[in-house]
């Protein structure tokens, strides 16, 4: 039975010493309490440097042992040598986690170093991320020990996907990408050789913070097979959990092994696993990203039935293909309320029919009164809008309607847009409204039939439960 | 035995008459002159309208028949009712080609009208393109009788990708996307409703044009499915073409047939009839420009055998499943002379195998190093650079050497790289020095997989030829 380990203390840390801060501009250390102090992090900040009193304006100390006062998070950022007396003395000085981002352990064949680490974090049940890690990131506490300039990584706003990753520099690029898109942040995980909190800690902590609505997770390998089937059938029934598993071919698992130095597994059966778990199962890092943009849009499917409306017919005929591929939804059959009013409400040249096609000339009014129409529609459950923001009809004025229209519905509902700038700036303005924006069909249809598919396996679940 | 339709001087018209030019800036007319004159269009514009002796500082004409000189091309944007009418006129002028945007015709029903525009056209022997459509743009010879705005559709560069679209919204939309893109235009026609010029003549010029390079389609229905198979066959042995054919479910090919009022077809055997042809199959617009950006590059496999060079391993392990899973690349075997110059050159972290991951700490001078390495391996026939611009070592001085190295070299070569504003910024810059870079390893993967089974094709083709 594994212990569960607490890891508030290292994401919302009340205060963090920095071990290895440094006036050395080059030095990691130095981009960590530079982070800090540019984040405007609220807590106490303790510098820990051997040779200086003072770094960067903030009192600094010798060790932790010297600082005197209760310490939530300890960042490690010294050669690998150096940290398991690092480790004993946080122990001592009573700290609640430790990040340890030095790298030099297993990576490097140093597994006697590293597991030296993991046995002083157990000794003093002092739950310890990495080595060999970016740490952790949460813009709700301002806490980010990500040691890359923010040119680099754009920093997400807060929201409610959190996200954890084996590897740093995969982990830091869907950072960098959800940066980009409307959803927010709620923490990041980065873990690297996981010697002590490994990813069926992570999945518990997550599963239990309130601020996390939706699961996002790179995997290479799996540490504890067992431990993590347990904790993930539960996690799966609570929150939607979206993964990406690296190996799944037998060149990539050899890969895999090469670069972690962990056993990738049979993929066959992770992916068996997940599934169990209704994990939603992600095939490439921009699919993590379409999946936790409609799950963060926190919308409940009542059914699979799917109106599509555009203003490109082609559109809507790709759009259907996607609908009817996906294997999960269904075109809905307009009810004849619909097909009246849609009649009496659109231009002779608009078939009322399913995909609804408003024509190359369709504005914010013809949508927002189509729209209106298939409201009261019971036979629709999700909506699709395609907007080619390159008719004549479609500007700023259409996605107020949109945006206007998403907020008084409780159906799941998202955009379909595809283009350069002039899309780019509308995408940005609905997304930051809280309005999902595609840039393909199937990435659309594969997004609805998710979010389906888990609403399906939760309803099963509760009515299977005891 | 259907006769060949002249293109050119619809696409690089000496003199262009635009039938419906107009002082009024609503009016399609109006817009289409404006892009004429804003574009720097070097040959002779007659406005034609029967108001007015001078539009925008050029002299009008009541009518073409009163031009009294030579007119390569008649844009004709007036109601459906006057366009016969018109036609005639031009037949009479001796006009070479008509662009027909007006809609008004099959689409809502007017069959008729349609009918007599192409008996018209063919008496004459005057190519005409549309009704319905949006028309041609050529970025060389600045024609261009696109009536949305530049901000809506940014214009491409001249490049060896021609295109063609039924829809004109798919086709404003594609034409959009490629402007972001490092490849450029050479034609662009959007067909509409193919009451004179359809598929089979555009797909028979673009193959005899020698400006265009690669073939890009984008398709509802087919219009004359004999006379296509036969142009396919030839087309897809000269030059790449790459299809998106909506209509693939029986619910997508239902909905299309209500958006053209043409017959959509047996997606199979439209699908059947490509693969004989050695078309690449694209399943989404994204897709068409995967493909056309490789294709783009006229770069030549030798084989299927990948090196994946990479700065993060999880990267590097994600591209070997892509790799592995596209049925038709396989990963390169370096050769020992490799292995031990890379033992030699590389910082012990760095195994020397493929995927060859040279750690998050990689810069330009190591990529460089690696890549002169690589060069000389016969046992790899196709490059693949993953370059995360998050990690610390990923700048413009590594996507520099890349531009460099690709310069020097005659392999195909592709660049991953994933993320927001810091790495669109590097993708620009290599794609516009002819790099290609791509923003999944599956896409990647997939485009190298399609330029290696296309050369193949042509060899077959090639070897059993009479």
């Amino acid at each position: 039975m594994r212990k569960e380990k607490n890891l508030k203390p290292m994401l919302s840390p009340k205060s963090v010493a920095i071990i290895g801060a440094s006036r050395n501009p080059e030095k990691v250390g130095h981009i960590i309490l530079q982070n800090y102090i540019d984040a405007g992090y609220a807590g106490k900040i303790y510098p820990i440097n051997i040779d200086a009193t003072q770094i960067m304006g903030i009192k600094a100390y010798r060790s932790v042992l010297d600082v005197k006062a209760p310490i939530d998070l300890a960042v490690i950022a010294i050669p690998a040598e150096a940290v398991p007396e690092a480790m004993e003395e946080c122990g001592k000085a009573g700290v609640k986690a430790v990040v340890v981002v030095s790298g030099g352990f297993a990576e490097i064949g140093k597994a006697g170093l590293q597991e030296q680490l993991a046995l002083t974090a157990e000794k003093y049940g002092m739950p310890t991320l990495g080595p060999n890690c970016l740490g952790v990131m949460n813009p709700r506490s301002r806490s980010d020990t990500l040691f890359l300039p923010t040119f680099k990584i754009s920093r997400p706003e807060i929201g409610g996907v959190s996200f954890m990753a084996q590897s740093g520099a995969v982990g830091s690029t869907v950072l960098d990408m959800i940066s980009g898109e409307g959803f927010g942040l709620s923490k990041f995980i980065s873990y690297g050789n996981a010697a002590h909190v490994d990813e069926s800690d992570i999945l518990n902590y997550f599963m239990k913070d309130k601020e996390t609505k939706v699961i996002v997770m790179y995997l290479e390998g799996i540490k504890d097979g067992k431990a993590f089937m347990k904790i993930a059938r539960k996690v799966g029934r609570a929150k939607p959990v979206i993964v990406l598993k690296a190996g799944k071919t037998r060149a990539g698992s050899q890969a895999a092994h090469s670069h972690t130095a962990a056993l990738a597994g049979d993929y066959e059966v992770a992916e068996a696993a997940f599934r169990q778990s209704g994990f939603i199962i992600a095939e490439d890092i921009s699919e993590l990203l379409y999946y936790a943009k409609i799950f963060a849009s926190e919308a409940q499917p009542r059914g699979p039935r799917v109106a599509i409306v555009t203003d490109g017919g082609g559109a809507g005929v790709l759009m259907t293909d996607a609908v009817a591929s996906s294997g999960v939804l269904k075109l809905a059959e307009f009810s004849p309320g619909t097909i009246s009013a849609l009649k009496k409400a659109m231009p002779p040249l608009v078939n009322a029919r399913n995909p609804l096609d408003l024509a190359g000339d369709a504005d914010g009014r013809r949508y927002a009164e189509a729209l209106s129409i298939l409201s009261s529609d019971q036979n629709i459950d999700m909506l699709i809008v395609i907007v080619l923001f390159q008719t004549p009809g479609a500007d700023s004025a259409l996605a107020a309607k949109l945006i206007e229209y998403k907020g008084g519905s409780t159906r799941p509902m998202v955009v379909v847009s595809i283009g350069a700038e002039y899309t780019e700036m509308h995408k940005r303005m609905m997304e930051r409204s809280g309005l999902p924006v595609y840039d393909s069909p199937r990435s659309a249809a594969a997004a609805l039939a998710a979010l389906y598919s888990y609403s399906m396996f939760r309803n099963r679940k509760s009515l299977s439960a005891p």
